[in-house]
């Protein structure tokens, strides 16, 4: 056996020959795709890949090796099709779907809903993103929150979309997919729970507390530490401190964010109640306008795939040929086709970016049913 | 420009002679294997790979290249790796971690315990997997569940992990990581919902109908279709039904599964009233043991990954390499590292296959706290 030196030269010199053959092999596919777009044919023939891996398997000494070659010819192909997307790209206007470029979005004077009550983190998140001077106004719940976009009375709606720590909302996934809406921004929101009560109460005052269940929850060991406290579980933790503000009563508090102490003129009696500081839900902004900011970074796409082996694998190729960095991967069941699934997958990029647009052309052809939630 | 069919010729003579290549490469990396294993490296050299693909993206001649070749070669890394994993294996004993096989479960008189009450799906679930001929119990909670079996109250426990429907149940996967149980069996449950009444009830008799909200709504058609009734939600369906059969009254009706029915002695009044009839849960039986059968079909694991561009679809490659087919890939967030996650990822396969450990060698050594949640 020759020593790790030689060996890897051995290896170095067979890698020369591979590259050059890769590149002379990448120049035939460019001329191949100009034939294919000079005679509108389609770039992915999956027939004639398949029969190209049979044959290429057939000519290896092994079983390790059969597979192996056909694993590498699914990446060659891959390439070559990312490739050839490229250049079709380039015969043709760049495709955005219906979507149009904006400088900035509309922000001034624009009518918002959210749902819930104001004090609550949606409302937050809302003056976050928009600053004061919006029209807004609150639904009883999230799907509400779509139709009024839907039918014109609002131009944005403010959904949850995940918690850092409870995870993704699963329905306003679903309702994503359901209306033709799109997301044109993001806003984080740290839920930094305090304690209040009414102004002149104190920690010793308090008898009962109120909140979500959720977040009664995320305060447990603050909440444990004071033993003669009932707890209440309320709908919602503005819902809570409204109570509380109503009642103008020293024995109870809330749990609600800092925004809900202010809005209902309550005092915060404990802060940093929290048993993770970095908590925090990430909201999107929707609309049915399909708009996106010409700095926008970031997209958000799904697809139903067929129950094929490698087939989640393969559809993730577009992104990492195209050289986009995805950030999030999620799958909702499809409603009436049980135990199928369709991704959600956010990824880095602006819709004007050509590596995009090569991406999205890829799995439109690839994957079924691909849609473009946003670019924001 | 030459032909379609000559291009595709030239092609086919690169292709031999890549394939030449790629044997004879993969030749020399079983040396390579053979030697580190006799020096006791590690497979996999990070800084290495690193370095040889900047080397060899240099040697190229455009952008597009430099990006296709360095793709190309983090496979042909990656399938040596696999073949080096292989060689490993065979000079290796059999890793199969902690888990012991077994012919087949033990099922006769053991104790299971269910969340819920009886008549409840989960209840279904336990008899349709286990028989009749269990010792069963029902707890409040899915955690307290999964203390039974911690303290060895019961042997197994049964969780509901995902509705066709309404996806994923997401505190079952905290669970799961939070608990080191095993997942030592799977049962679908078809969601049948019936309208169920008293003996001697009829339809037109009924003026209350009490269910789980969810329950309502899959049923909202049918229940639309009888303005006069007026729907009240319970907790869970089977407490709706035994509500109505210790009430006695024959104005009263619950939507339960037929087992439910059967268990509180109440009659069907109304069948198929269910607006996706293929509406199915499935349940895993959990324990602490950690046994799998020797014929079982499907592993779950789970894993976390760096915030690396590409990160999520290299640690796939380790199935696909490996011909597994992967049925499901889910992430939850990670506890107190906001916005960082944990995948869960089912694919076929028996712990005992080389294979699958392959794969699970693969994984363990390039992704963060791999665990095997059961083979089932």
């Amino acid at each position: 056996m020759l020593d790790l030196q030689e060996m890897r030269k051995e290896i170095d010199v067979i890698d020369d020959q591979i590259v050059k053959l890769f590149e002379k092999r990448m120049s035939i596919a460019e001329d191949v795709a100009k034939f294919k777009i000079e005679t509108q044919k389609p770039v992915f023939d999956r027939t004639r890949e398949q029969e190209k891996l049979e044959t290429l398997g057939q000519k290896t000494h092994s079983a390790f090796n059969c597979c192996g070659v056909q694993e590498l010819y699914q990446h060659i192909m891959s390439i070559s099709r990312k490739r050839q997307y490229q250049l079709l790209q380039e015969s043709a206007p760049p495709e955005t779907g219906e979507f149009r470029v904006v400088e900035t979005l509309p922000k001034d004077k624009v009518s918002v809903v959210f749902q819930g009550v104001e004090g609550a983190y949606s409302h937050a998140a809302m003056h976050a993103f928009f600053g004061e001077n919006i029209q807004s106004y609150h639904v009883d719940t999230w799907k509400d929150a779509m139709e009024e976009i839907k039918k014109g009375n609002a131009f944005y709606a403010v959904l949850p979309i995940e918690n850092s720590t409870a995870g993704i909302v699963q329905d306003n996934y679903d309702l994503l997919n359901e209306y033709n809406h799109v997301i044109a921004g993001e806003q984080i929101i740290r839920c930094r729970h305090v304690l209040m009560g009414v102004p002149g109460a104190t920690l010793e005052d308090i008898q009962s507390v109120y909140s979500h269940p959720q977040a009664l929850m995320q305060c447990r060991e603050f909440l444990d530490s004071h033993e003669t406290w009932h707890c209440r579980e309320f709908s919602n933790t503005a819902a809570a401190a409204k109570k509380v503000a109503k009642d103008g009563d020293k024995t109870q508090a809330a749990i609600a964010s800092p925004y809900a102490a202010e809005y209902f003129g309550l005092v915060p009696l404990a802060t940093g109640i929290y048993s993770n500081p970095g908590n925090s839900t990430r909201f999107i902004i929707v609309t049915k306008e399909k708009i996106y900011c010409k700095d926008a970074k970031k997209i958000s796409v799904s697809y139903e795939l067929p129950h094929e082996s490698g087939s989640l694998y393969n559809s993730l190729s577009h992104f990492i040929y195209n050289g986009l960095n995805m950030t999030k991967i999620e799958s909702r069941p499809i409603a009436e086709r049980n135990w199928e699934y369709r991704f959600f997958v956010d990824f880095e990029g602006n819709l004007s970016d050509s590596a995009v647009q090569n991406a999205l052309r890829g799995l439109k052809a690839e994957a079924q049913n691909l849609r473009v939630h946003g670019n924001y």
